[in-house]
């Protein structure tokens, strides 16, 4: 079995940090790299992509909206789906232009917070993330959760799709995330996280916070970086994850394999 | 003779409107469109080049300093030259993509306001601005003034090279602008700009308000877009010239009718 | 009867211009002045309390949402009531130390787009607003649209409060108005807007679309100032409601001669 | 002897935590507040507003650049004194409010970063920042490093003045900051720092690399707080300090011990 880790990266913005980017990168295959809208700047951007590069780490972009005061996390109502195509298209482009000025490719696209949440579920909006990943590359992954508007869009518009499950999050009924108001939403332990995953990898399903199995694929799963001990989290995980024989690979290899 | 007539471009930003860039693209051969850091904005960006698609106007990246409230025309001192490359790189990879995206090929890039000047006076700044279009495309057009920084980074990059006048702006004996303190340092009379021009066409010559001749090369006229009556002397100059047997053309063609 | 007549301004950024601010101080007797946040700038801010001081218009705070992009017009989704409340007082105390330094004093708040939208229809936002004011100043006079949540949180709170009407929008049958999308939501005849506010105001009541009556005081009409036209409009509503002996004076006066 | 002890705090930013606030505010008496145009937003500012109140902490006011990527330290060239003076009326002022509306009184100003040392050596800067002060409320002190034009300013717009001295910076022979470049300039061994602000104070004078002795009045010290190891140097400078006799109280105390 043979899976992808992401996680969110380059948030940090002029003179301040955010995350542990360089001991992430050691442990996950693929990094969202955040594109000056929500978080990052061009140098943060530019050293992300050096990093994630030297540890072969598969890079993408991580559009959402331009709100710096609330990182991207607010829902922004009011532009239309083509107003938000061309916010992902300049953000896609402009990590790309930095990418490739430095020798490397592009290998996916993940929206970021509040974007990804109204894209998941609003086909116009989902639409609008897919065509502008579509028209920048038509070759570059998108990133969606099974079940969502998102992943209906990216096989309409034939992107190639990474499916993704959240390691240290509870699935509600339906098979989105469940509230983090709800008690049980956020797993802090290693170990239960990793037969949960485990669990969800061999049944080819998700697994509910009730237990009910949901049949998707999963190609990839998604550690946050942002919180405390995230890297001890993801670290964990993998490594127990490995032990009962899954392997991990960045998307593009994940994908090859399916094919 | 051939030349290009070159202005700013899409330098609205949201709710706010500037310039009257639908008449230029009338008038004008070449467009530089802001980038979404000293103005423009995704959609303007995505109008405006829809728009110098349609008049067949080259269109080109006008990067600038991150001020918004400035109109990137303050001097904002302090990112060392890697940083400026690397901001000039987010801001022509952004406009590259929506280009693409509308099936558009970017022709140019020309630096804004105190960024350009800037670059112009300094080695290192001109390098990072000159290895920056480089990076993205090898094949894209650095707009200089002659005799700048600018043109010599232009020429040791081995980037094409494209050497504009200023249509309503008297030169000083260094072969710079006057001061706009200065009297005399703008012009205003469309008559005597088009005869000032086309001297300098036939001699080859930047005529400083002096007198002087300097010798450079002019492949192309800039007009600001953004000053009351500038659409008509933007106009008038062009008409003159053209009945003084002056062919207009897009930068690309210039030079390849110098080759 | 006397009534006021208020209106946007100062909504210029930077290089950007917008509205005609200098007429239109000829005409209303209050101004809304933006506080750097939706749009405006220190600059903007302090020229505009001038003028309008020059002209013995009202002077008063236009808070919105840290939307430069959206100027103010798009729905943020995430920020508690309080952290509103902060962002309301912040742009709030700008403004008032700017005219405290120019040796004027504030008169009114009334909050702008979308964030007025979401105060006028949520409880919890509309007393943020209305403490946000409280706790600047307890004297300053909150404007609302008769019958929405501000209303009552400004009354709850014991500010002054003056309720306004819009001169060229039509109502709806619940007292608000009626959408943009349907027809007749704007007028643009001045007779006709004039003779629909003097019949509001001689029955004290909103006159809807259909002709029902809607009692509710009125102390202060609004006339847009950056739509085409906006000029004309406010110019021939005043003069019309004057030749029917309607007197306009700033808000403070109006709630004078209430008391 | 009676000193104030000064540190900036409130630089975090939305989802960006910088230096270690809580911490510091046990150790110093007085907080200098960022105002949201370097760093700071209106959460983070009424938040440690709050929290210095509870430890009995002054209260002022950090104005900068509009600078968020830059952090407020980068030159920010061609706004005029007049534009300049505004710029920190309407920080001061949405500090203050914030402040009144806590049942807080601002007790000083104190400019940040690059907006400091450019007002420390233009005369016309300097006035620009000493008149927002003055016209915002002329009880404000001006903190100020002695023997800079910001000092001259001060006095002669009749505000109360503070003088600082750095902690851990040396000091060059014309009684600037030693360059951050040279050898020595900055100070790690809270030993060796108090000593020489003992001797510092003592002397009346600053005490130069060289050794040299530049009679000044030391008011305050300065430590910075966004540097690991900040917070045990101020602990072990004020804890060294106060074992020689030195009593520490906020500048308003200060003033009033000299008065």
């Amino acid at each position: 079995m043979l899976i992808d880790l992401n996680c969110d990266m380059g948030e940090s913005y002029g003179a301040w940090q955010m995350g542990s980017d360089e001991l992430m990168l050691e442990i996950v295959t693929s990094a969202n790299i955040a594109c000056g809208f929500h978080a990052g700047d061009p140098d943060v951007m530019a050293i992300t992509l050096d990093n994630a590069s030297q540890k072969r780490v598969g890079i993408g972009a991580h559009p959402g909206f331009f709100d710096l005061p609330g990182f991207g996390r607010r829902r922004i109502i009011g532009d239309s789906p083509l107003q938000i195509q061309r916010q992902v298209i300049y953000q896609i482009g402009a990590l790309k232009a930095l990418a490739e000025s430095q020798g490397m490719r592009l290998q996916h696209v993940k929206t970021h917070g509040a974007l990804g949440n109204m894209a998941a579920e609003d086909d116009d909006l989902a639409m609008a993330v897919a065509k502008a990943i579509y028209l920048v590359d038509k070759d570059l992954i998108m990133v969606v959760m099974p079940g969502m508007r998102t992943e209906t869009a990216a096989l309409k518009v034939g992107l190639p799709v990474i499916r993704e499950i959240y390691v240290d999050r509870a699935y509600a009924e339906n098979g989105n995330l469940l509230s983090r108001k709800l008690p049980g939403a956020v797993l802090h332990d290693p170990v239960m996280a990793s037969e949960r995953i485990l669990r969800m990898m061999e049944q080819n399903a998700i697994v509910t916070a009730n237990g009910t199995l949901i049949p998707v694929p999963i190609d990839s799963l998604c550690v946050h970086g942002d919180t405390p001990g995230a890297v001890e989290m993801a670290r964990s995980v993998r490594r127990l994850l490995e032990t009962q024989g899954i392997a991990f690979a960045t998307m593009d290899k994940v994908l090859a394999a399916k094919a």
